[in-house]
């Protein structure tokens, strides 16, 4: 019988015969006794066999850190497998510097240029690791530069301690590093950092291509890709005085330069540039108030190389996102490709029809700049533009190259390459139109271009004039006039073909 | 004392003396009260500290949905990270292209081939941004074209409602899309089929290089990518009439091209045959019934760019599974990449092979268009072949190579790098043996290939031949005698070499 | 009122007055029966709604299921994309190779060694499909060799049974495969693999270049690739008698050799130099006791080519880990990248500072060769070490360079891009260096070097011995004179410039 019923017949007799009531009682508790076995028979049931609610419960925490940890390492895989091609891809980079420049000079200095290239990948490798990363990333805490503690103290220990007893020559990576994008490996972030390191001396190089010394200019990379691009790095991305936070405290403006349109293009421009004025131009180039012509030695590798750029710039952009675990992340990593490619392709449409119009031929080369100006412009914020405006702000890029290579020529500054147009002035170009953005203001912009161009220019021109006057920078003028190929590499180039 | 045996007593009671088991009751009450309290306890320890079952079961459902949420992401971010490494290689193959191309044609036209190479690479994508995607995807819904909608409202407004205030320009990619492998980001799609576009427009530049003028070239680029390769294409991936389905209901018959051998080669393939036969042979190519050989200026820029069109194949096919979150379609993507790289090995091995036979001599250039025209063959279905079919399918592409440049030769079609018989011949074969396969039948295959094929030709020479007759294609016969590079460029592509 | 206090009520009557107490029963059970009620609810808001807790166990049972297949789907993901991407970078090193090769050999040889080098990528593809795969990793078993068994049996099946009927030709890749760090596409690893067999090959050739028939060569590359290098493969890779643990029962030291060092590069490395030896020099390279200088082609492309192969050590090494799917596999992946590229730089940089100290010039291609010296070097273990221990064994490869390349032509030796003292003393060296980490022993990775070594000298003396004294091995002095690409090619590599 129902324990309701019997509840209820003992209501019924509650209040005319209580004792009546009273053997309902029995039956009630039995009842209910029973139902709760019952109940406890359900605990058993779904409790027992949980061992009990709280092993639910505690299955379910260990479910829920489970799920959190997956969702933790996949995140961390993502992030780091975004550094990794993106750093793979900027990596490649060198070679498409290496390649532009080799097409772009002479053949009488293209071994030159090709050893320079890839002599000044692996010098900013080792200086980034042994110095630049340090500086630019530890405990900058809105300064003006990082300390060295971190690494150093372990790399010239014989004998480092803790775990990495089976490495007898110091410093190891830590596993992981972390953001706001969730963590990431260090070594993976290193790879993506040094790339870009990398990328400022290639762009130097360029620009004092065909008279420069091979050693005082490798000097010049060592401090350059080891103290001075750090140092700027560090005011920014290193969470230095620069950076929105402690920088908008300051001065209430706030500077962005999402992929280093002013942190890297514009500090290699700025130290090409003042490479350039301390240098002089190439012997025959300005002669008598006119500009000589001095055309490239292969058009294909200075294509190659741009299309190296062009493809490595979506490692150079997309990987500045630093996060890949989100849906977010990963829709906006994809932004930034469209945004890079159709940058660029602006700004090759841009200078193919300029040069047309102007000069009546279609200038390949200018082209080729028009494409790097065109990335170099979107680079500072490659992600908040529309579609439409990433092609215009890379038109832009396109427009300031043919605008502004006979304007350097006008200036005597003799730059190879087209690199001061292409990375100095269409990256601050790129830095400045942020500003049309909600968010960073045009005074926040400018002061982070003048703070490091200024920077830069005072750092690299004293660098360069104690270079100049102590061990000299340029190559006497007959080794300028057999090439450097001959004079300091003693590996011609085309040795079949034209030497 | 356990209230089983109170219970008992007060039960023994009962009938003899209520009263007496009544000074049970309370005793029993008790107990139970501590039995329901303890069990209380249980829902306290395993319920209360979980906030009850309820709690457990909310908790299980957030945690559910939770791990469902982490699958689509990590879903999103793998396909999305799909578009985009197949996109980068893909766009790396616009380089291929470019490299291809230059070491095929003679020094003189060089630049030229470098410029309309990049310049190509930049209209597509503009194009294909502006009109192409939509035209190819948007609302097609089994018919054959897209709309614009979509895209333009927004591009041309200056200030864009909704959320994307912060972009005075126009049109923002949505961050998502989906399809049956999941969801991805809109702007990787975007990307990873803006660079099959443009695939379709490098191989028109290879076969009418050396004679063809800069710009009408370019605004036949500018059609084919904005408007014709998006309708044919719309008719098969944009789930046009021509798809599975639709076209199913009207002819019976399913069509069936994984990555486009039909869709972008033949595409590419019959609009550079009618510009081919519209323009004319280069100068001095047929004389007197026999073909003088114009051999490329550089074979190992010709190789480089057939080693670059190989790697960025393995984003064209592999990219073409469109989704890589799962262990199926992450084997898919593995399989298409192993039958990729068999069907190309297999198409050198045999035009080497043939050509060791017939000239006894070993044609390099045919050795790198049989790695071609098996990439092609084997692009209409690089899945479901075993290993085998996929190295006999990439070998019949060699074999059409070898046997089909001769032919067109006879034909007095200059086809200057042989992009007809790799592109066009190779891929109509490579469509055709999907039939082989369960599922798709000959004659479907035959009505895509011919019904694309006859809209292309229609098109293509409509076009051709209204640029031929206003603005001319071809330049005149001095220039094609100084070279493109002089006459249209003004920078010559090896200035210290020949010129 | 509250229960709690009814029963205070009934205990505090319970001795006075039974029958008063009595009262309160019926009170008191009612109220217990309500907080049943209310428990029962709790159960079943908790307990009904999820179908009571067993219910809740079951769902978390499918729940954890759920958890764990979406990890193993995500892991299976990542192993295989790190195999995809490995792969191609794998493969873009043939292009390496190829660029390398042409540029340094004279433009004579140029269309040639763009011929042999996509020609042995082709075979190698081939043969590792048809033998190699399965000889190397199928049942091997601490053996010396594994069994063919796997695949030929539906290789040359016309119709395979099973599921793949759909392919009319034989053989499908299984889906997955597992390892430690978990299951992988069997696909994408047969690609990661075949791209390692034909880097072999891709370093015979270039030793070998300018004087060695192209068939001949090709039929010792498909013996290499398919036999030879699987065998020895095999014993460390495929389990065989040399893996760490039946070789540590046999001899009592391991053998550890994480990339290749011993396995690809030093097996490419003896195969060059028994064919060097036994094809003899170049005529005229070693005159009097005098050592002619032949310089190549074209130092750009030699650069290009270093470049390529930098970027492709980044798959050779990094995807050697064969996993990524958990944060210590990424995380390593990264610590390879990371000591990949440091390695090369201490190459570069010793190799550059050596030459100009030794030779008052910077030699550009001993710059490249530094680069790639220290990147053989560190492929035997470019995880465990330290960031500087990786520059110091790269660094120790530039010094090999430098020493060994004029110990060569002492020999005379004639190694036309010095790949013998890159890939094989640099890869013998980067072997046993290994011994300085704990674990394995100067010993294990002595016996490992000389039992691969031994194999592979004398099956490949035998292989070269073979094919000379039957259809020949080395062009004619005529053919030699006039170069191969005019002899067996018929297409100049540079028609215009110096032919």
């Amino acid at each position: 019988m129902q324990d309701a019923s019997l509840f209820t017949l003992a209501r019924r007799h509650i209040e005319s015969s209580p004792l009546r009531a009273a053997k309902y009682y029995p039956l009630i508790i039995a009842s209910q006794r029973e139902r709760l076995m019952r109940s406890r028979n359900l605990l058993l049931l779904g409790g027992l066999l949980t061992a009990f609610p709280a092993a639910v419960m505690a299955q379910d925490a260990s479910l829920a850190d489970q799920v959190a940890a997956n969702a933790a390492t996949t995140s961390f895989v993502f992030n780091t497998l975004l550094f990794l091609i993106g750093g793979f891809l900027v990596m490649w980079m060198a070679a498409g510097f290496a390649m532009l420049e080799a097409g772009l000079v002479r053949s009488k200095n293209v071994s030159m240029q090709c050893l320079k290239n890839i002599m000044l990948y692996s010098v900013a490798g080792l200086m980034f690791w042994a110095f630049g990363y340090d500086l630019m990333y530890t405990g900058v805490d809105g300064g003006w530069i990082g300390s060295l503690s971190f690494k150093l103290s372990e790399m010239f220990a014989w004998v480092p301690g803790g775990a990495v007893t089976t490495n007898p020559l110091g410093y190891d990576w830590p596993a992981a590093g972390g953001s706001e994008g969730g963590d990431y490996s260090v070594a993976s972030d290193w790879f993506f950092q040094m790339v870009f390191c990398a990328t400022t001396a290639s762009i130097v190089s360029g620009t004092l291509a065909e008279r420069i010394k091979f050693w005082p200019f490798m000097i010049f990379v060592l401090i350059l890709t080891g103290i001075l691009y750090p140092i700027t790095g560090s005011w920014e991305w290193g969470g230095g005085w620069l950076n929105s936070e402690s920088y908008s405290n300051t001065f209430g403006a706030e500077f962005s330069d999402f992929a280093g349109s002013t942190l890297v293009h514009s500090v290699g421009g700025w130290a090409a540039l003042t490479g350039a004025i301390l240098l002089g131009a190439r012997k025959g180039k300005y002669v008598g108030g006119k500009v000589v012509p001095m055309l490239g030695s292969s058009i294909p590798l200075a294509t190659l190389g741009t299309f190296i750029l062009w493809l490595g710039w979506f490692g150079f952009n997309g990987g500045s996102q630093l996060a890949m675990g989100t849906i977010t992340d990963a829709a906006d990593v994809s932004k930034i490709f469209a945004n890079t490619n159709l940058a660029a392709a602006g700004g090759v449409v841009v200078a193919v029809i300029l040069t047309q119009i102007i000069y009546k031929k279609i200038d390949v080369t200018m082209a080729l700049n028009g494409a790097l100006a065109g990335l170099v412009a979107i680079t500072a914020e490659p992600l908040a533009p529309s579609a439409l405006s990433a092609i215009l702000i890379g038109g832009v890029g396109g427009l300031i190259v043919v605008f502004t290579v006979p304007l350097l020529d006008k200036l005597k500054i003799d730059d190879v390459v087209g690199a001061i147009p292409v990375h100095l002035i269409a990256g601050i170009f790129g830095t400045l139109i942020v500003a049309i953005q909600d968010g960073p203001t045009f005074m926040g912009q400018l002061i982070g271009v003048l703070s490091i161009g200024a920077f830069t220019i005072a750092a690299t021109f004293f660098l360069w004039f104690v270079l100049k006057i102590t061990i000299g920078i340029r190559v006497s003028e007959e080794d300028e006039y057999v090439g450097l190929d001959q004079a300091e590499v003693g590996i011609p180039s085309y040795p079949e073909f034209v030497q």
